[in-house]
């Protein structure tokens, strides 16, 4: 079977769509048939778009969380408890928890997880700003004062990114936590795998 | 639950992104930050082939299928037989058969089928430019040379859509066919729904 191709713009265009995470070949010339489909503002507008959105980006200076301010607006706030930081993988996990709108304290973004495999190391994620964060922190509080909840996630790398990092923090003697394991809630015991069931039983909580 | 947005280019390109087939909420934020993470010349060439894809292509004066030319490469062969036209929805079933490297006549393309639920009536698609084609063809060849057959998709409106055109070329005394209905190769009985099954069974072949 010959392979056929479109027009070399649309194979150019279907390329670029592919590299983007989820998206296959036949999606990608999906998408690309949609573009053409678009009235010509809106396929501008689309172009546009992409640029915008590299060109208004950047980093918080503090948590080094998405942002189109030098401090993002979570970093700026007055209400946010400064001395409790959450560290998580990405952008899209900020908004995770604060989603449920209960976390009163700030965030610290790293930006992947240590991963050997993928050639990931601890130097490529936004570790050392952590530390030096936390080390400018302890200069204004005092160590117990400060909490850093390690929110990576439940996986082999985020467990050993968050075991790295908490081996960093434990001169500074502030307290550094986990998120807990356990039956997401909703959950069926029946259907729960061991690994979390096992979780769930250590991180048993004391009722009476 | 709050609804947590990001920055506003980022949402801006996030919805950019959900317009396109098959691209939800999450995946429209996924490849936001997928654009974020790409370096810049990187995200520069994807926007730019946007606008690219919709400059160069045009549709083809002849059969309508997408060109960078005038008349497409398909066309514009010496080696096809013009009387012999194949009629499909869009220009991915153009690909779909020349695929197979088999079929040596033209193309048309409708650009969708008649859907009164969508709106879609027959002006809306290239049946006129079809039957200006056909009408044109008679002018120099006989109709008993001359042959369409209507690919459009085994569903209610291709159907519907196929009727409705072999109706419109029926005074032309051109033949006209539709392709087989039948029982995919490597397919299982056992499984085959029974429409299918029923024009398997009607269609069958003798064999001696």
């Amino acid at each position: 079977m010959a392979d056929i191709s479109y027009t070399p713009s649309i194979e150019r265009l279907a390329q670029a769509f592919r590299t983007l995470p989820g998206v296959g070949k036949k999606s990608a010339y999906r998408m690309a048939f949609a573009v053409l489909d678009m009235p010509e503002e809106k396929a501008k507008a689309f172009s546009e778009s992409i640029l915008e959105a590299k060109r208004a980006t950047k980093k918080c200076s503090v948590c080094q969380n998405i942002s189109e301010n030098d401090i993002c607006h979570i970093c700026a706030s007055e209400k946010r408890n400064k001395n409790l930081i959450c560290v998580v993988e990405n952008p899209r996990d900020v908004n995770a928890i604060e989603r449920i709108a209960e976390y009163k304290g700030v965030f610290h973004v790293l930006y992947g997880v240590i991963s050997p495999l993928e050639g990931k190391t601890p130097e490529m994620i936004k570790i050392k700003e952590l530390i030096a964060r936390v080390n400018e922190l302890c200069s204004t509080s005092k160590p117990e004062e400060i909490e850093v909840i390690l929110a990576t996630n439940p996986s082999t790398e985020g467990d050993a990114t968050a075991m790295y990092i908490s081996r960093l923090l434990s001169p500074f003697g502030v307290k550094v936590s986990r998120l807990a394991y356990g039956i997401p809630v909703g959950g069926d015991l029946e259907y729960t795998d061991e690994v979390t069931l096992f979780r769930a039983i250590e991180g048993r909580a004391t009722l009476v």
